[in-house]
């Protein structure tokens, strides 16, 4: 069986050690195939349990919080676990890297370190189930909060060429988000991206979406920028967290069956748009996939990552 | 009692000229202090029910369809129902139109016939119910697509007096949509609009707020450029639909009692969201209040309209 290497950056996430500990143990278990470089505090993953001949050690404690300015940090000779997994990414043969830190060090440093084209235009993609059972990979979900038509054209590529890996999707259906469905619908930078994309034959283009269809599979690929992007995800969340709360609540101001139906539905809805494993992006454009989870993600979160980079990994590389 | 007049277009709607009046007749019905100007196809609304001393037909059988050039329009020879209520609007004594009809031309109308100011900026507000029983209202919805900051400063305005007005709110709070809660998150024209809603003391500026708390009551105005606000409306419309869908889905292979629970949680969440009213638009920036309702809006939909019309109509007029 060849073995396939993931790079975890164990620090950084809200959750703590002991949460890491569990997700990597949890992926240990779940992809026998999989052997893991995990930067981070070795002592204290040792003590969690972290105990495999599958795992290499790189023993780094300093992380990054999410009030630090990335730039300074970037160009300090402190040794930063996130930027070192990065680093060891760009030098050592393996299939990807993750990481619960901060975004705009994982972004900034993917392309840093990770890229090899001038001036790569750093684009996250994030992936959402939809109660048919497939799935639509949104892209820019907050990356490039300012994009040009053909930034948006790149991200198309990029979030095609992901899905075909990913799903095994001959010709992904890539679909540009705006306000409506006729081709003339849209803000400038759309309306110049929709050219662009209909005479692009590298994708399959089915024209514009809008975000109310997100979980209807009208497309594989949703492309956007950034700051429309992280509308439409926070928004979906938003919405998802208060119907789910909201129902909650009613549950509990009502009878034990009530309250027994209410928990099945929630799990139903769980289940069905696999709610646990929202919360991964996955940064494009760099020469290997670096899977930025939520700051708070749960082990499963942390899991499904891996998930992700072992089914791409199955289908070779990302770009060839 | 005084009498509050509102203009009603009743074509345009696809629903049709049967709903239409059934919502013409619910609004006499639930406000007794409110006399209509019906634009519209006077012997159909008369054969479907229409009839009351507090109506007044303008007789008119031309609508403006989702596919027509409304530039092509503005100019043309023909009575089109939308545009004789907005002209109506300009020269009578009233406190409001409602139209179901095209959007466009809803929006140029408006900005048209009834703004005294020149080169005005159309802004959609929409209306949204959270579950502790208050509304958040965001600017814009869909109107302008391309925004100066400058423009984002002037909806942060129209949607404070609106909401001042509204809900009798003295200080509205007034968010700015970002991708994050500090001041320097966003793209470049959200950051400058930053500086310009922090530094103008007529409004309340609380910051930037993320569409994820969109129904936890963070604000009272959430402003943003067109693009984005559509994407956020559709992209909470089009949870809120599969959810409530996949629930009836799950209802319908279950036993009895779990259907009944169903049909309850779903009834509440329409009941807590107010979704039953969702669909309205209100025009911002124009001398009297224009509501846009949804194409296929219901009579309730139509007759919330009415109601917002009344509400801002007893703190007097919009603008003063």
């Amino acid at each position: 069986m060849e073995q396939l290497r993931i790079i975890i950056d164990a620090l950084g996430s809200d959750s703590g050690v002991k949460s890491m500990s569990v997700a990597i143990n949890k992926i240990l278990t779940d992809f026998p195939e999989v052997c893991l470089t995990i930067v981070g505090d070795q002592d204290e993953l040792i003590k969690n349990g972290v105990n495999s001949e599958r795992v290499d050690f790189i023993d780094i404690k300093q992380t990054i919080s999410n009030t630090d300015n990335i730039f300074d940090l970037l160009h300090s000779d402190t040794k930063f676990s996130i930027l070192e997994a990065l680093k060891l990414a760009s030098s050592t043969k393996n299939i990807g890297v993750i990481t619960a830190g901060n975004s705009g060090a994982a972004l900034l440093g993917s392309m840093r370190y990770l890229s090899t084209i001038d001036q790569p235009v750093p684009c996250l993609a994030v992936i959402f189930a939809n109660a048919k059972g497939k799935c639509t990979c949104l892209v820019d979900a907050g990356a490039s909060l300012d994009c040009s038509a053909g930034q948006l054209q790149r991200f198309a590529q990029l979030g095609s060429n992901f899905m075909k890996k990913l799903y095994n999707i001959d010709q992904p259906r890539v679909g540009l988000l705006s306000v409506g469905t006729e081709s003339t619908k849209g803000n400038k930078i759309t309306k110049e991206a929709y050219k662009l994309l209909a005479a692009d034959v590298s994708i399959n283009f089915v024209g514009n979406v809008e975000s109310n269809k997100l979980l209807n599979d009208v497309c594989d690929v949703m492309v956007c920028d950034g700051f429309a992007g992280n509308q439409v995800i926070k928004s979906c969340g938003g919405v998802v967290t208060n119907l789910i709360k909201e129902i909650m609540v009613y549950s509990m101001t009502h009878d034990e069956v009530t309250q027994k139906v209410c928990q099945q539905i929630v799990g139903h809805i769980t289940e069905a748009y696999k709610l646990n494993s929202i919360g991964n992006g996955v940064i494009l454009g760099a020469n290997q996939l670096v899977i930025k989870c939520h700051g708070d993600g749960d082990p499963d979160t942390i899991k499904e990552a891996a998930h992700i980079l072992v089914n791409v990994a199955k289908n070779k590389t990302l770009y060839d």
